[in-house]
């Protein structure tokens, strides 16, 4: 038997799909399961493809079955499973040989375990991957994080089984130890903006328009023609479509409106307050799925405050045009958290590569994207994304619907969280002369925080007391 | 020389305010200092309260010169120091003594320190502490965290030097170790939100209206004798009023829009998101400051964007309602976060005791918290201030105006982040039925997460691609 130049621990629905994908592109891969059982019907439903997979019931022959250095990939749940697998695993392994976690991380653990790896001469690669399950068997878009030498193991194994964009592969080394992971995690924040964006826009359309959920699906087909063309948008009008084979109902109104979360949104926003900045649209996502989950003191308020007015007068385009500018919005906030947190931990991301392996594959993948990627190759004012020419222009486009049905949906009393916060943070971004003056003045009367006057350093003090 | 009730180590401006607070009780007062020269300063600008008070240079002295069992309140940089101190001090206390931080602690922090002393019979109290220098001198706020033990201790001493409302004093045990820090943390998270309210107001009346800021200080005296009556509404009218000294020009043309923030915002809406909550309000003040310090890009961005249009149409008792209702629904999301901090600290927070508290002395003093405990006397449904029936009386009345404003400065292209978060939340938990059924079904066709259907639990998947 020839050893394997990869090897999968793990064979859940991510990592059997990993390994179904390596297999199909001719790559010998190792596998292996913490319950032995469910290797015998991985290999059986593998078919053909068991020609390249190569079974082993113990770790021990699993990593004696690796090419040097070897290179062991983990999909396992987060947290502390990885770490016991990690005191399992490093007593079989030499110099040289990479452990990768390809679940979602928190990239403050990943940092930590490739710091412990690194005193023994290991390589410990986070690598965020999405795409689902479908991604991760024909082509996920994958964000690695570590050292310069895993890489080169990697890149010509990653290459092959990555989603293309134009032909180029959805992969790139982007940083040291948390990279991966935390381009990842901010990658899952923007989704969160993104859905709960659309969920709000069909809220106005359904809730609003009074529109029927296939009309609704209608129009989503439409926009998944143009600009706002995306895996979620193509998802949403195939949900819009469908119908409960047990009511006949369409599937949305049979389903509870309760949102699960597993954190990596939360950790987007908290990571960006650290930073001492602000992911507000994806905050406020995170806030809706959140109250979401809220049900009964949802039904007590809208019985006792009342709900939302039908009768929106809005037009579709406007609602379009509304969704492409709060998706902009998000996704410059999102790079904004990816700037601070690249300058916090040294890791010089590469903005427009992101952007570029964004592309295909991953969850929220969306012609936006390659905009984005074009607008920050051509490294926009101040770094900004909103400032860089070609986004600015289609911003000024835009906006203005948002601004139409954002108010619309203030008046009527719908909710528009993510919207109303992407506009709240254009609109605060655009003042040269804002109001905070008025808070440093009130910290100033009440705590003697002082204050700078406009064109002069320094700290001054007020004579409010006078 | 008399052995001193309690002794303060710290002399900076809130330690000593504190000190001469205590002094003027006739509370006989054991005060040091690091830098021990700054002592005798203090006892010479004590005057005659120096009667009360017990000067030592050296931490043995002092702690010698307390009765037993001892209190020691620390006012001092948190962090760090604070375990220095600690360490340092411990081995010249008994059993039985407390030690108290008074500074703006972070909750975990305290939890931490009280477990570590806890085992050597210590007590450790976090006590949040509220009302800046003039709070500290002639009445404050007190959130107290600790053992039963240290309340016994401390309750005569504090009860004497709080502030007052109806005669009560406003101090109270709140629960176990880390209750008074987090609340104080809340606290200050409530004042974010209200000073970027008030902000946001501001700058509708002056750049919408186009008001000149006396005309707007005249408003905000107006206000402050009616139902928006309030210590922060105060002070900004005084700052309206100010003239500088070198310019003639209005206080606040002359001061930089960059806001400072020392974290408990943060730390509020962080510990938000911990909970698996959201104090998007609190959230959005912290953003609006983390931006207003990126002056230079606003500027670029005013440039490229364009900035706001002056001529909103709106009047000033609509601004006053609007501010109402956003203030109150700040005030319910801080409370939010704290029942969610009690139920998982087990901290049984007495929600309608904490208003009463900050009724008078601390920064959010305000006639809307007298109403704010009544609710939580009554017991408001769900446990939710916004269901409390004088409370959704009040947001009838004054919702209206909210979507008013918030919509006419989303047309206009004003910042109102706050104001818009407010009352995105409030169309949120309005929703019995929300529009989460969407990302429920996202989620389901991208990664199997499943939902459950309305009315039936366990876990579904849809027929999306059959």
């Amino acid at each position: 038997m020839t050893t394997a130049q990869i090897g999968i621990y793990g064979l859940g629905t991510m990592g059997s799909a990993l390994a179904l994908n390596l297999a199909e592109q001719g790559i010998d891969v190792a596998v292996t399961n913490r319950e032995p059982e469910r290797i015998a019907q991985f290999m059986e439903d593998s078919g053909d493809l068991s020609a390249h997979l190569r079974p082993h019931e113990t770790l021990a022959d699993f990593v004696a079955g690796l090419q040097v250095p070897r290179v062991v990939l983990f999909m396992i749940p987060s947290g502390q499973p990885m770490d016991e697998m990690i005191e399992w695993i490093v007593p079989l392994l030499d110099r040289g040989d990479t452990i990768i976690d390809a679940g979602n991380a928190d990239f403050h653990d990943t940092r930590r375990r490739a710091a412990a790896l690194a005193e023994q001469e290991l390589h410990f690669v986070g690598m965020g991957m999405s795409g689902g399950e479908q991604g991760a068997r024909h082509g996920p878009s994958m964000m690695v994080g570590g050292s310069d030498h895993s890489w080169r193991q990697l890149s010509p194994i990653l290459r092959r089984i990555a989603a293309r964009f134009n032909d180029q592969p959805c992969v790139a080394h982007l940083g040291r130890d948390g990279a991966g992971h935390f381009v990842k995690t901010v990658h899952n924040g923007i989704e969160y903006a993104d859905m709960q964006m659309i969920s709000e826009v069909y809220g106005l359309m359904r809730n609003g328009l009074g529109r029927p959920p296939h009309e609704i699906g209608d129009v989503f087909d439409g926009w998944n023609d143009g600009p706002l063309a995306s895996y979620l948008i193509e998802i949403t009008a195939r949900i819009l479509h469908s119908i409960d084979p047990e009511t006949g109902h369409p599937m949305l109104d049979v389903i509870k409106d309760s949102a699960g979360q597993k954190g990596t949104g939360r950790w987007t926003v908290i990571e960006a307050l650290r930073l001492g900045q602000s992911a507000s649209t994806i905050e406020a996502a995170v806030g809706a799925r959140s109250w979401s989950s809220e049900k009964d003191t949802r039904q007590i308020a809208e019985e006792t405050l009342g709900g939302a007015r039908l009768g929106l007068d809005l037009s579709v385009q406007s609602l379009a045009d509304a969704l492409m500018a709060a998706r902009i919005l998000a996704h410059a906030q999102g790079f904004r958290v990816l700037t601070a947190a690249s300058r916090e931990h040294d890791w010089q991301l590469d903005l427009a590569r992101i952007a570029e392996i964004w592309r295909a594959g991953c969850i929220i993948r969306s012609a936006l994207l390659d905009d984005v990627a074009a607008a920050f190759h051509a490294g926009p004012r101040a770094g900004e994304l909103i400032l860089a020419p070609a986004v600015a222009e289609r911003l000024a486009l835009c906006v203005p619907a948002l601004r139409e049905v954002v108010s619309a949906a203030v008046h009527s009393g719908h909710a528009v969280p993510a919207l109303s916060a992407a506009l709240a943070w254009y609109d605060t971004m655009r003042q040269g002369y804002g109001t905070a003056n008025v808070i440093q003045a009130q910290r100033d009367v009440f705590g003697r925080h002082g204050f700078e006057r406009l064109g002069q350093g320094g700290e001054f003090h007020g004579p409010w007391w006078d």
